[in-house]
Parts: C-alpha cells; structure tokens; sequence
C-alpha cells in the first residue's frame, strides 16, 4: 500500500495515509515518484484559496519518477514506446479535451473546461493522483516525456520552469530589451534565465527576500532591488535609472501581489509589454489609471494562464542540454528536501520563501 | 486676414479673432477649410483636462478644404505633385521625427515625443495651425491626402476613423468573432463599423444615449443596451446571452469612463483581447482584480493612442470607395453644422452627446 | 444495404454498390447523406494523383445530411447533445491525434501524421467513409456541427470554404489591402469573398473559363481577366495598372498551376505576401529567381495545406448568417447536381471546369 | 586631401585617388575612419553585380572611426549631442524618407525607393560617402550611434550582424528549436551566434570552405557539414538525421547560391519557417516544386532585404556588451586587415572565402 501525503480540508495540516495500490486500466502506468514538488500552489492548496479543488487532495503537480509497471501501451509524442524502468516525468494537466470551443475555436487549450490537473484538480477520489506518494497512477492519456537530465536540475525549474516559458512566449521579447522581472520565487528565477536565454540585453529583478535575490543575481540578473526595503517612487525611479528614462521594454509580474500588477505597467517603457503570471489565486482587488497607465502608455498587458505540452516539453528539452541547463544547475544548492513526513515543513519553508523550492523525497526516512 | 475661433485659456468660451495671413515658408500651403471637427478631444481642450497644450489654441485637427496657394513642392505619397486648389485633408499629426528611440527602435510613432499635433498641441503662437478657422498654415512637412469623397461622408468618420482603424487592427479580429463595443460616440461607432468590415459576424454596443444607440443600431449593430438603464450585473448578463455565455473574443473599450476598461475585461471571454481606445485625458482611477479579470482569463489588455499615417490614408480609402463608404454617408444625418461664430453651441452639443459629431463650416455665417 | 458510388482503383470509372450496413461502436452514428460534394480533388483521387489513398474508396469529404441513428452520445463544442434527425455537417478531418509532435509542439494539427480524411484517405475498407453514398458512418470522434444554413448555400462553399478561410487566415489582410487572387475555382472564388469580408478594398482575379470569372464577379471581384487570353507580361501589365504599379498587397495563388505560383510572387509588392494553397497535388517543377522574386522583394511566401476544426466552424457561422452568406447564396445557380449513379458524368464536369462545383445528391435518381 | 580607394567602373581594379576635402553642410560632420568592411556585396560592386549603382565608387559600407568635425548640430536618439572627437559608426542607410507609400503605408522601409547607402548607391559624385578612404562625409541625417565597443569586435560582426538581426527577427524562433543555417559567411556566422543568443537549442551549419566552418564551429554550431564534400541527398541526411527526421524549425539561407533556397525548404520541417538573406545579388534561376516544397508542407519562406536602424542599434548593443559580444571577440582573429593601397587583395581574399572578412585600414601604410 503506497504512502501518500495529504490534505484532508482547507486549513488541515497534511497527514500520512497509506492507499490501496491502484488497479491499472489499459494504456496506464504507474510510477515510483523520485521527488516531488512543493510550489506556491499547494501552500494555496493548503489554505484553501483555490476554487474547484477536491479534498482531500495529495499534493504535487510536477514529479520526477520512474515507470514501475505499465499496462497496455504508453508512447511519446515521437511514437516511441515508453518501458518499464524509465525514468519519465509527466505533464500535471491532463483530459484536454482537443473537443471543446477553447481548445478547437479559440485554440486556447489552457482555458479547457475539461482539463485536470494531477495534485490540483484531482483529489484523492480520483485515485492516486499526486506527487507527495510513493507512487502516481498515471491515468490512460497523461503525457509523459523522457528525462535524461539530472533530476534535481530538473526540479530546480519543476512547475516554474513551463510557466515562465509561458510567460516568456507571451513576452516578445527582442534581442537587446530590457526585461524587468517582480517577484523572485520561483518562476521569476526561471524568467530571468529565460529572458536572458531570448535575448535580452539586461534583465533587473525586484523581489524578496534577500537570499532569493541573491538567487536572481546567480540566475543572470544584472541588479537586483529589495521590494522591502524602498517605497514605490524609489523602485521607479530605480528602473528608469536603468532604462534609459523609459522605463523597461518588457515586464514579467510574477510576484502574487495584486498591486504588482499596476508598479508593472508604470516600470514599463510605453509601447512596451506586461506579462502578468503571478495571479494565480484570488488576492483581492488593486486600482489603477487606465489614461496614465494603459491608453496613453499604449501598453499590452497580457495574462499568462497555465502551460501546455509545449512549454513542458522545451523545458524537458532545456534542463537537459548541458549547456542551456546550468543557470538551473546552480540552483541546486538552493532546494530542500523533505521526506513525506515533513510535508507540513516544506509547506512552511516555501510560505516564507526560506527556501526556493522544496521537494518530496518519499524515498527519505 | 483669416478668421479663427479659439480658446483663450482653459475653460474660458471659445472667442473668434482676426490673425494675420501667414508667410509661406518654402513647401508649405495654405489651406481653405470646408469643414473642421469638433469632437471630445475639444471638449477636454476647452475644460483644460489635456496635458501640453499651448493656449491661446485655435482647435480643430481632421478638417477638408482646399490648397488655395503652396509655395514650393508639396507631394503625395505616391509622389505625385498637389496643385493650388487640390481638394485633401492632411494628417494632423506633425512632426514625427523618425530620428528618436521610439520612432527608429520600438517603432512606436504615435509615442514619439516630437510629434506635434494641429489643433491641439500646436497653439496660436504657433501660427494658423487648428481648423476652426478660414484657413488653416501647412507647414513643411505636413501630410496631405487628396481627397475624392463625399466631404462630409469623409467628416462622419472625421478624427474618430483612424483612432477605431488603430483600435480594429491592435484588435486582431478573425472571421466569425463576436465583437462588443463599449460606447456609442464616434469612435465606437467607426469600431461597429470596421469591425463588421473586418469580418465579425455579430457586434454588440452598450452605450449613451438613446440616440447614439439608434446611430450604433444604423451602423450595424446586432444589438445596443443602454448603459444608463441597466446596473453591471444586468449588462455582464447581457453580454453572456449573446456570446454562449463566454463573453466577448473581442472588445473595444471607447468611452471615456474608467470602470469601463474593467467591464471590457469582464465582458470579454477567456484568451480574449481588449483594446482600450477611450482614455483620452484622465478622468482618475478604477479598480479590478487581477487574478480574475486578467490572468486566470489569460486575457489580452492593449492601449491604444493616437493614429498614424497609415490609419488616415486607410480612412480615406475606405470614405472613398463607393460601397465602403455607405455606412458613414448614412451616418451624415446625424451631423451638426455651425459656423466659427457659434463654436461654443457646437461644443455643448457634442458634450452633451445631442449630436454624433458636430462641424465647423466656416463658410457658414 | 445502403448504395455507394466509388473509385475501384486509380483511372478506373465510379462504379455503384450496395454495401453492407455499418454497426454502430459506441459514441458513433449514422448519417444521411443529403448532398455530398465534387471538388478538384476528386478529379485528382479518381487519376491516383494522391499519395497514401487507399482504394477501393468512396469520394466525397464535405457532406451535409442528417443523423439517422446515434449509438451512445455524441456532443457539439459546446456539449450540446445531438440527436436522432439533427441537420449536420462534419469536419471531414478525423483522428487528429493530439498526442503527437506535430500536434502538440509545432501545434500544426494540418501536419498530424495520424489524421484521416473522409472520402480520401478513408478507403471502403475502413467502412463507409465517403459521402457519395447514401449513409456515412460517423466513426467515434467524428466532429459534428449542427446546420441551420441552407444546404445548397452550404454546399456553394462546400471543402473550399475551409481551404479557403485558412488561406485569408494566412493573408494577413488590413483594411484598405488591395487581393489578387490566381485561380477562379471554388477555393479562389471563396478567397474573393472572404477577402471583401476581411476589409480589401479591391479584389482581383486571373483566371479561367470564362463562367467562373463571372462567379468571380459576381462574387465581388473588382476585375477579372482570363488567363487563357493573356501572356505572363500582359498579366504582370493588367495588375500593375490597378495596384498603383507596385503589385498586390496580398496573392491568393488558388489555381493547382506550379507556374502560378511563380507569378503570384511577380504580381505582389515587394513586402507582401503570397499564400500558396492551390498546390494539393503534383503537378512537377517550376522556376524562379530567389534574388529578384523573394529576397530583394523582402516577401512573405505562405503554403496553406488543409483546414481545422476552427476554420470548419467559422465555415458554418458564415453560411447560416443571413447577411454573411449572401455571396454563397448567389452562387446556388452554379452549382449542377447528380446522382449518385451520374457521378463519373459530375467528375467530368468538374475537371473541365464546366460547372462550379457538382454536388452528389444521393436522394436524386 | 584625403585618400580614397574606388572602384572607376565595373570589372575595373580598385585605384587609390585623392580627392577634395568636403565643405560640411548643416548638421553634417567628417568622420576620420578607422576600420571599413569588404564584404561580399563589395565583391558583387566590383563586379558591376548590382542594380542602380553609380561608378566610380568607393566602396565601404560599414565603418567604425571618430567624428574629426561637426557643423552645426548633430545628436543621437536619445537626444544627446555629439562631440568632435567622439568614437561613432553609423547607419549606412540614408534617406529612407518616412514620406512615401513604401515608409509610411506598407511600413517596410527597407523598400523605400529613396533610401542610399553610403558606399553602395552613393557614388564619388556624392561625395566623400564610402568607407574605404581616410574620411567619409557624414552627410545631414546620417544617424550616428556612439560605439563603446572594441572596435575590431565591432566589425567581427560589421554589415553582416544587423542584416543577420533582421533574418532572426524574421525567424521566429522558439526557445528550444533546432535551427540550420545554409552559408558560412559572415551574415551565417553571425546567424548561428543569433540563433543561440534567441534560444536555440541546436544550430547546424551548411557552408565552405573549411576554415570558415571552423568559425561556424567556434561560434557555436553544434555541427557542420561541408557543401562541397556531399551531394544533396547526403546533406538531406544529413539534417534529417540531426532533427529527429523531421527537418529543422527553422533554415536560414545566407549563401547567395539560388539553389540553396530550395534546398532550405527541403530541409526545414513542415509548417517551419526559411528565411531568405543570401540572395543579395542576381544569380539567376532555380526550381521548386510548389507542392512538395511549399503547399503541403505548410511552410514560411520569408524574404528578407536590408536592415534598418533598430537592427544598426541592437547590433551596437549587443557587440558592446562585455557577454553578448563573446562570440564575435572570438572571431577577431579570423579578420584580415589591408591599407588602402591593398584593397584588390581584400576583395580577392573575400571572394575566395580566403579570410572571414576582410578590413580596409587606412592608417595602415
């Protein structure tokens, strides 16, 4: 019987219980999680803040693990067939439909009603369907990709990594811009490797606090400012000292904050470019001045909801080139593990952004 | 020596004056206006609510006349040399300076701090440089466009035809959209108008007040609400009837108000767009949630200012064509005419929303 | 049992058979063919010009009719169940796979290896999966659309109204834009409409015979001219004069012609672009000058193969909308049909161009 | 009086001349050079290859030297003035006219009839207006750039990076996209560089002769294959092989050799995109298949012509930023410097593919 980590109900601490070993279906596999993930969203998960969401619920969207047992036929996206052994890892969302408006019309697949998502939208009912266990059933039709790289490498950019690609392709970025990032978890390190990696001249980083900064100065940012420390004048004023006046060509809101959103429309240069990524639960309401900030500004501001397999995928391809993958490489030293035990001191840890990312290791005592 | 209607300072009533006849400098012209336009910009002008502005200030910036005297050289361009009594409207936008970072780097014209504009940023110290006026001073370097149409066909689209053009087309409108226009003055009406041209196949107006609606209806208009009647829930209502409950793929904010930028990311369905043409001066500040207004809808937010030459030569285009042309040649009805004289009646009638788009004609007495 | 016409191997005349009745899998139906379609790819199927056909085949990939049986459940894009006696079409295109590289990284779902196409790489053997028959069976997946549209008007578009949304989808069109279109067969004739309704201001076309030039002006086509009449220089000369001498913004090369594609480069403006999408079989080899047709052209050259569900779907908007289906409407006249027992007489008429599109009506005798 | 090398007529050896100092207009300057460029477009001059080219000539488009003078008033775009002395090069584009139909419509600038390039369609009737002389007059609306860069790092990339910035710009590369480049000169050497800096996973490289594979190497191609040593089928293979069977996302053709565009369509993927920037001269005919090549592939084949000031700038940026600059320092070695008295070898060594590039440096005796 596979151990898992749970949450019983919003505001519950997470408690270990041992679930039956799932019955494979045709064309599924089940897979031995190497590690798991401990994001933004589960600390969210665990206050209750996402809507939609099935309790109780076992966390972890994005794992790393190896096929223990396929039944049927398990191929990738070149027809290749998966083995027994493997060592994969799995796109979290799964039963796109590809037979709705969003996916077929609108061609916004992420917008898909039917969608789930492994350790978000699929509680525990659904089976063994999140990474904080010793093993994931993986349902008939879940993508999986084989990963040759290191496997914390891997994690270092974990959900993040597909998120700022994401961000990133929405981002336009040019070669020679200048990109400003909010916010210094996770997915702003991930977005200031990858505006880098697109060609941007010089990429800037307010965030907190100070040892995740330090993390975006090692990922490639050219300065980097405490949001702590200096009030919205002086953050402006500290980015039009870099940016020509201007302000930046494109800005990545990756922070939660709702109010980033505006100080990232004001930090950015008119004609030029938002990507707002970092809403992804309800904070609340912030204000704006649709003359200054907007029309006048002749400004694009673009949400960035979810990935798909395509971001997935190039970020499979990414962490496993040897040289495209260091940035993520010397973020290694800044992951923590934890066994499933410890579950509820990950989620702390990541609250308080003490460390940049944790991980499940179920197989740690 | 021509005749002007001016505004002496802010909020004071518009006054008519006497100003000597300009001296040519070399590839300038003269130009006898038919007819000027007074739209909201001018109201803004005359309550003061516009940054930059030179007053004394004699308003008026898309007007159609003729060339009564150039000295020198003054082409088309396609190169082809204008003569003394030419029938054109020019581009009010001046001085783009096609030397500067926003010009040559970001290409954003209508963003480049040299452009003046006639009738706005160019004052009276400037020289005869608005169209409320017997004549208007085309300095070296103006825009003109030969005109064939209808001049007030051409006078019904007026300023607000290259605004919705630069709206419609940040819009990126496919075949078979449904597109909602918020506001019913002249811009909303041109964007009803184009977005039809465009290929939308239903386009839906919420606007102010009746009789702007019975023009929005004429234009094409599937359906119109009127805003005045219905509170916000009863519109968003509204709106989801008529779009499968999804919302808008499209919509085009134009109306001033700043809650309505909110409603157009409201109103408009998941992995949509909205273009914000309608803050033209600052009426403050309004508040919205960015995790449900803009990031989880993965919704695309664009400003959009001013126009460049690109958008009046298209305008002209289309006011030229004897089919495109019709739905504004419907729409001449519903211009007013007054003479510089009675400027000031002119002014109140477009605040007030009485007329679609009044008229200066300074022939008239 | 019902009665299909079909081709029992390349060259070889359609002969007519009873077939066995289908049985119904899960989540399939049967389906009454009302009129199926005779298009130029028939013509191609029939002399084996395509590769990958599986014969003995049924032809016939765009058909309208009604579902007479259903088995299980079978949902429109917007979850709307069908039912017994619905009017439908179906996107010919089945079994995009969604799993793939191509589906799911270059999201090129045209390109999908896995994809079958009803009456062309669907041969007898896969069942009854060609509309020149009496009853098409609608395998799992099939993608349904609901038609309120007037069948003829419909069937005037038919397989090139998709084909042909696809290409202006390519074009990139702005308002004032100025079309050529090479080719006056269904797809070109389509492309002339659908160019109108996405703000051309003018529309040309070369073509031939002289019956589908007048559709073509009929359908909006400012000018024709007749490709049999004109050498390359007097059709190079006769689009000039209308282009301001510079060429067409946009070519829409629909003419099956290897040659025509060379020239729809000739006759664009330099900065244009030219969208190939009437090569869908081998024709052989032409010639070009990279240097004086492409580079120094700075042009766009787009190839356009196939259609989505998205194109399908706006496909059926348009022809059920009262106003947007006019052009289609007006077509009906052309439009010849026969039975099923006449369809090498339809092949025939088609491949001399002697009839717009020939439609299978299957209830004729 | 200053030392020019020019070209008297085509087919005619380069003459070293003296010729009259200029008197400065307005707002001109006399610029002292330090390096100018042979490129491969100087070896077409000297072969009377060109269109529209005045002879006698001094060639020498790209250059790097001070400012020795200015009259009147001279300013970059950011407004700031510059100062006798200051090290510059500048845009060797002049007069684009931001008037015509081409500027200011099509917004395709490259294609501006009245554009002049300084050392190309700029002839010694001119004026002191090429690159390889002692001076070049900087005529009014020259737009300078200040260049902080190593000046030899500088012209490592020198005509040949802005052209290949516009080529990338038209690429669309995605982040983890194979690309292949076709040509090993400078604008596929700096291609390759580009390729990696926008976020190419793997960039293969085409090209001869074997020294300048090594620079294609050097500069990061991650493999290469000599033209020369394999027939088309074996570099058929060769991609294929490289690109799991496919074909790369992306080809860049920079060879001048008409063939290679067609064997750039061949060797890109379905619904890839090529990017024609080798065609800069007319080499004559090649021959396709539209079907094979272009329709049924869905491809993009993009022509792209010349570079304007955004590129000129980006190239400044990028080659004076300590990173970015790496790979073209690295290929400083690979530069041949030659006096003025010395240019008929320059032209030799370019045209042999002896050297990279070769430099004019007329401080060298």
């Amino acid at each position: 019987m596979p151990l898992v980590a749970l949450i019983p109900e919003p505001n519950a601490p997470v408690e270990l219980r041992e679930v039956p070993a799932p019955e494979l279906e045709k064309n599924s596999a089940l897979f031995n999680v190497e590690f798991s993930e401990v994001c933004g969203t589960d600390v969210y998960l665990q206050r209750g803040l996402l809507t939609g969401v099935p309790y109780p619920l076992v966390p972890g969207h994005v794992s790393v693990g190896r096929l223990s047992k396929i039944r049927g036929t398990l191929v990738d996206i070149e027809g290749r067939e998966f083995r027994e052994g493997d060592r994969v890892t799995f796109l979290d969302v799964h039963r796109t439909c590809h037979q709705c408006w969003y996916c077929l019309v609108a061609k916004a697949t992420t917008r898909c009603p039917k969608r789930k998502v492994y350790g978000i939208t699929y509680g525990l009912d659904d089976g063994l369907c999140g990474g904080w266990a010793e093993q994931i059933y993986l349902k008939p039709g879940t993508l999986c990709l084989r990963l040759d790289a290191d496997a914390e490498t891997f994690m270092a950019g974990g959900c993040a990594l597909p998120t700022a690609l994401h961000a990133i392709e929405r981002a336009d970025i040019a070669i020679g811009d200048t990109v400003l990032v909010l916010g210094s978890g996770p997915v702003g390190i991930s977005g200031i490797i990858l505006a880098l990696m697109r060609g941007a001249l010089k990429v800037f980083c307010i965030g907190a606090p100070a040892p995740r900064l330090e993390a975006a100065s090692e990922a490639g940012a050219d300065a980097v400012l405490n949001f702590e420390d200096h009030n919205l004048g002086e953050r402006l004023e500290w980015v039009r000292e870099r940016t020509g006046g201007r302000g930046a060509d494109v800005t990545i809101e990756a922070t939660g904050a709702p109010d980033a959103v505006v100080e990232a429309m004001r930090f950015t240069r008119d004609a030029g470019r938002v990507v707002v990524v970092g809403q992804y639960t309800d904070h609340g309401e912030t204000s704006f001045n649709p003359h200054l900030d907007l029309n006048r500004k002749h400004l694009d501001v673009r949400g960035c909801w979810g990935s798909d397999f395509s971001h997935f995928h190039r970020a499979v391809q990414i962490v496993s080139d040897p040289l495209k993958s260091k940035a993520w490489a010397s973020l290694k030293s800044r992951l923590a593990r934890y066994s499933l035990a410890k579950a509820n001191e990950a989620l702390t840890a990541v609250a308080q952004g003490r460390v940049l990312k944790a991980l499940i290791d179920p197989g740690q005592r």
